[in-house]
């Protein structure tokens, strides 16, 4: 096996390999670093990279085998984080201009301090949509992150970077971030697996905001049990995020093997079933396949839920931007600063009535849940269009593209449900398009059954892009 | 004893003389039905009097206590609720014109339910400020509520009625809410104890909201002891109020008696000091002198925590209210709609910027309360002003009266805290003024103690007005 081959494997593959002795981390390391040298200029996932600190932990797991210590679950992978995420050394420039005149994070993120303690090898933060506000995945100032199954084509955001990296094969497990979408959408367009999980369940301590009352973390990965492992070694109370909540672990273990039989899975209708280009269709219609789902089930009003979420991100980013937005309006990207004056200007009225709806909407939810284990539906109305699309037709009009991208995700982090977003690869296609995977809160383990039926079978899978070398 | 001597006596005291056989409930509700007839014309609390109603509770009482049962704790004692609660059978008028054609409430709200299951005798509703948007006790439709010690002044608001039908000897405990003060202020102007409880305490359920972040239901009685044991039987979870704490309730029984022995008690400085007529100051300083309290405490950004509970107020109220003004601004009372077409216009930036403040200001008061466990300050800046005065001079400056009434109230609510009002009779003062006694939250029985020792050594008491008859 060569080490090209090797970093190609999953994360706990990887680790596997290492801990029998067929590979060192130091080697691993080098490939890593060597492989984002080669293939970073094209897909421009990594802002910065982190050689030394990979190279000097990977010395520090090497010594630990070498003593015959016992080694973590995620020994050797490699690993990096949306930059967004608090790296010790760095400033933490959540995808702008302006934060890279903030002195260098003192700290690491609370989650790369744990992926790390696990194991991790930490190869550098990842581009993203200026300060999470976007959906594509490119980037005014950096320049976009490119779809390893074609670089002309979109990652999707915000988390673009770390979609590019993991379906690039530049790193196994990828830290984003979701307030409306994107650890979904990225993983829909570059066909990784990924996990929103239930809003509080994972520390967003030392990371910089978008949206407090919306803002999920998580991983991005190639296999479900790199999701499973990542987010054991992740959860845990945090008093650094007001919003984590004090739930004991809940590890999940092997937990993700425990299949589907008598799990009630429905795919959504209505809203769900409107918008989505064919691509988008078959690649539901293949999971359900799969998964012999046949039932449907409906999400009342999701459509005033996108809207409602839409103006509670609009108003709060609005809120916390307003002081750069007032002393350096012009170190923004022009479109994300429209979007926070816009929010600046709407009534207060308007996102009371917002909030009201999200709490009558996520009783109607839970009662759902009480018909379904498990929801389906597809994450994009679209796989990954070309870079610098501006506009889609769905349903005969041309709309703006950037905020219908999230046309299926909103409704869902609206009311913090946890989500696996599982890359299908419906027949013939040349791009991967995901489902998400969605239970009721604080039940990732149903999603992740779900979603490692779909891999097992083939259906969802999260393959290396291929290269040239 | 006659029976209007029995009506002066406090709601624990009234429920003796009923257990003793000194006097039937039959008696008791004759002689408040005919108090209200009386002074009612005067004194405008009472804006639905249920006295058939009370009438049937008597005799149950009667015939239970004829039958050797055990009687509950308030047996026979009458009470009466603010016209926000529901009351089977009447429209739930909230002060306004336009709820008076809403159907009649088809049952009682929790807490007046609670109370006449306690042995409580409920009398009727009660006059308050339009939608409780109101310190004065004024109402544009009822005509004003009058203060007993004297009828040419405010009861203060917005639950004036409560304040007027204790002081005047009508009820003996009154159902309150509070939102920005308004148990406190008229506890203040009218010289009742008030109790605010911790934000989630006690159930709204089935009244009608003013701003469901910040509501708070309470009694208004003429002893501690009254507040105790109201409040004791009035605790306990309530689906009905999704803001009611699924605590278990934590009686406080005799637990007011308990002393001042070790308390750390300060009272407020800064913020609190300033702005003050000399009978505030002298009010509060008779406290202190009976608590021997000589430290001061300073509550961090009090003047900011009071914008940010005018923000929120206006905000949620105008949400709130938005179909009323779309169909019937014409109905409304002209200065009420001001305030909530002003609340319209708000930017949600503002709003938000007033919640994150509020986490902050939180942070801090928990911290004073590491080193206090009980912190005082005036309810009002003054004692009862004259009905219809439209301005007043604070520290020189002239100002609008109504919205400096809650100075001192509004920064404590903000926050949820728990409040005992206790009226202070300075020597030689002719009208009344409350002093806050504030607590952690969770913690009334620590305000429920200072108040206590206040009444105990004649410096808090709550008389019923003397009237000619």
């Amino acid at each position: 096996m060569s080490l090209a081959d090797l970093l190609d494997r999953d994360a706990v593959g990887i680790a596997a390999v290492f801990a029998a002795g067929e590979a060192s981390a130091g080697e691993i390391a080098e490939a890593a670093i060597a492989r984002i040298a080669a293939r970073n200029p094209v897909l421009n996932a990594f802002t910065d990279v982190t050689a030394d600190r990979a190279r000097a932990r990977a010395a520090v797991l090497d010594a630990a085998r070498a003593a015959g210590q016992d080694l973590p679950p995620l020994a050797a992978a490699p690993f990096a984080a949306k930059n967004l995420f608090d790296i010790a050394g760095l400033p933490t420039r959540a995808g702008s201009r302006i934060n890279r005149d903030l002195p260098p994070a003192a700290r690491d993120a609370t989650l790369v301090e744990r992926l790390e303690a696990a194991g991790g090898l930490l190869l550098g933060g990842l581009n993203m949509g200026e300060y999470a506000y976007d959906f594509t995945g490119e980037n005014a100032h950096d320049g976009p992150s490119r779809n390893p199954h074609d670089p002309t084509r979109m990652t999707g955001g915000s988390s673009g970077g770390s979609g590019g990296a993991v379906a690039g094969g530049m790193a196994a497990i990828a830290l984003g971030s979701d307030t409306n979408g994107s650890i979904r959408v990225p993983s829909s367009f570059c066909g990784t697996f990924g996990l929103k999980p239930t809003y509080g369940r994972l520390s967003r301590g030392h990371s910089f905001p978008f949206v407090g009352a919306l803002d999920h973390v998580g991983p991005l990965a190639r296999s479900v049990r790199d999701l499973a492992a990542s987010y054991d070694v992740m959860q845990g109370p945090d008093a650094a995020d007001p919003g984590c909540s004090a739930r004991a672990p809940e590890p999940i273990g092997q937990g993700f093997e425990g299949g589907i039989t008598g799990l009630r899975i429905a795919r959504l209708g209505g809203w769900f079933a409107r918008h989505q280009l064919p691509e988008s269709d078959a690649a539901l219609a293949s999971a359900c396949a799969a998964l012999g789902v046949t039932a449907e089930a409906e999400l009342p009003e999701a459509e005033r839920a996108r809207g409602a979420a839409f103006l509670i991100t609009m108003a709060e980013a609005a809120e916390f931007h307003l002081p750069r937005l007032r002393e350096r309006p012009g170190d923004f990207d022009p479109a994300v600063r429209d979007r926070l004056i816009a929010g600046a200007l709407l009534p207060a009225t308007w996102v009371q009535t917002a909030q009201r709806f999200r709490r009558w909407f996520a009783d109607q939810v839970a009662e759902l849940f009480r018909h379904h284990d498990v929801l389906l539906a597809p994450a994009t109305p679209m796989s990954a269009p070309p870079l610098g699309t501006a506009t889609v037709t769905l349903d005969g009009v041309e709309m703006p593209l950037r905020p219908n991208i999230g046309v299926y995700t909103q409704p869902i982090s609206f009311i913090g449900l946890p989500v696996v977003a599982a890359p299908i690869w419906p027949p013939g296609a040349r791009l991967p398009l995901a489902v998400q995977v969605i239970a009721p809160a604080w039940r990732e383990d149903l999603a992740l059954r779900v979603a490692r039926v779909l891999e097992r079978e083939g259906i969802a899978r999260a393959p290396v892009a291929a290269f040239g070398a």
